[in-house]
């Protein structure tokens, strides 16, 4: 017990030590990542100090080195919980359709939802995509090569029910940049809900791929009614 | 004399007060952002030091501070120098054809052209968008808000020549959002060059809209041969 990082820490410090459901515990831990996420969108990575974190989470400076470790697992974990949130989500909602221009826009939909939502994540994971490193950056790298293989797996489907070529790297880094750029400009009053945002980005990425291509065997399925 | 801000600097650290040439001049400022440039892409504006600036740069604090000021001068100084011209430049290139197609082709190939070769640049302006403060931020805001109401202006005659409907305001952000997040992957053994990722962007985004759009008064002159 004497080593215990725990004992070293005042008791009056150690509150949130005691038991929650995980249920509640999750929750706290959410509200706590998304406090941190807050404090490194106004003041990035390297402008935050644990002081500021501590402020803005409402956890003592010794209880937020005693489960959190260091500000760089605070950042690790704000990534881990989005990454594998949208993923999970990603994979479900993809078993329900095979069609390839649908799942491309279940993926686009999912992104979207996820990020219009959660802005200030979406330019906290940008702006610090390089500042993990060692073993929380090959973790978050392993999740987000995951994501990317998925969405050029999508693509390729594309090519292939649709018989039309394409730069994939291209429609695939295309794609990112419009539904990654959001958290520049997207404001809800104006641009109005994920869904319709998702419509008209899926129509262009969709069109301007399927149009662009050299024709191959066949040519594309829903063309639209004016061509 | 004895209140001049160069009376108190050291002899020393004056050199680079003798009289430049212009040209001379010019490009030593040059050379000194893209020094600035590289420490902001590292460590981010926060995380960067003057003593950090004047490493990089070669000048020394005293000078550093003398001709910039502050930290904060630097920025603006970049973020001024690249948005004035790149938009120098695309007037100019603009002025070359009517046709709203190819105005549209233009503005990414000059905004691909300057930034593949500045990708350090790129992050710098993504990332410190909101890092400016008052005076500085006001005449940058200015000077970007030229180049995406130009922007606006470029799609609002493709509505018209072509007589499509779309959204102009997502057609513009996503195009900047493709544009933009090259600095995030953009490698140039792998993606070639400039003109090549500027052909096949124009085809997604032009394609992407002239096909989601509805249809008014006439349809696209330039429809795929396949359609």
């Amino acid at each position: 017990m004497a080593t215990s990082p725990a004992a070293r820490i005042p008791r009056k410090h150690r509150r949130a030590s005691t038991p929650l459901s995980a249920t509640r515990y999750d929750r706290r831990l959410e509200a706590i990542l998304a406090h941190a996420t807050e404090v490194f969108c106004d003041k990035g990575y390297e402008g935050a100090s644990m002081r500021d974190l501590s402020r803005a989470t409402g956890m003592s400076l010794a209880g937020l080195y005693y489960y959190f470790e260091s500000k760089e697992r605070l950042l690790f974990l704000i990534q881990k919980h989005t990454f594998t949130t949208i993923l999970n989500q990603l994979k479900q909602r993809l078993e329900t359709t095979a069609d390839a221009e649908e799942r491309i826009r279940i993926f686009i939909l999912n992104h979207l939802e996820y990020f219009v939502r959660n802005q200030q994540g979406l330019k906290v994971l940008s702006h610090e995509d390089d500042s993990l490193k060692n073993g929380f950056n090959a973790e978050i790298g392993a999740i987000k090569r995951e994501y990317y293989r998925l969405c050029i797996g999508l693509m390729e489907d594309l090519r292939r029910q649709r018989g039309v070529d394409f730069n994939t790297r291209t429609a695939v880094m295309s794609l990112f940049g419009m539904i990654n750029w959001i958290y520049t400009w997207y404001n809800p009053r104006v641009d109005g809900k994920a869904e319709v945002l998702a419509e008209e980005m899926g129509n262009i990425v969709l069109n301007g791929i399927l149009r662009s291509g050299r024709p191959a065997t066949t040519t594309a399925k829903k063309l639209p009614r004016n061509s």
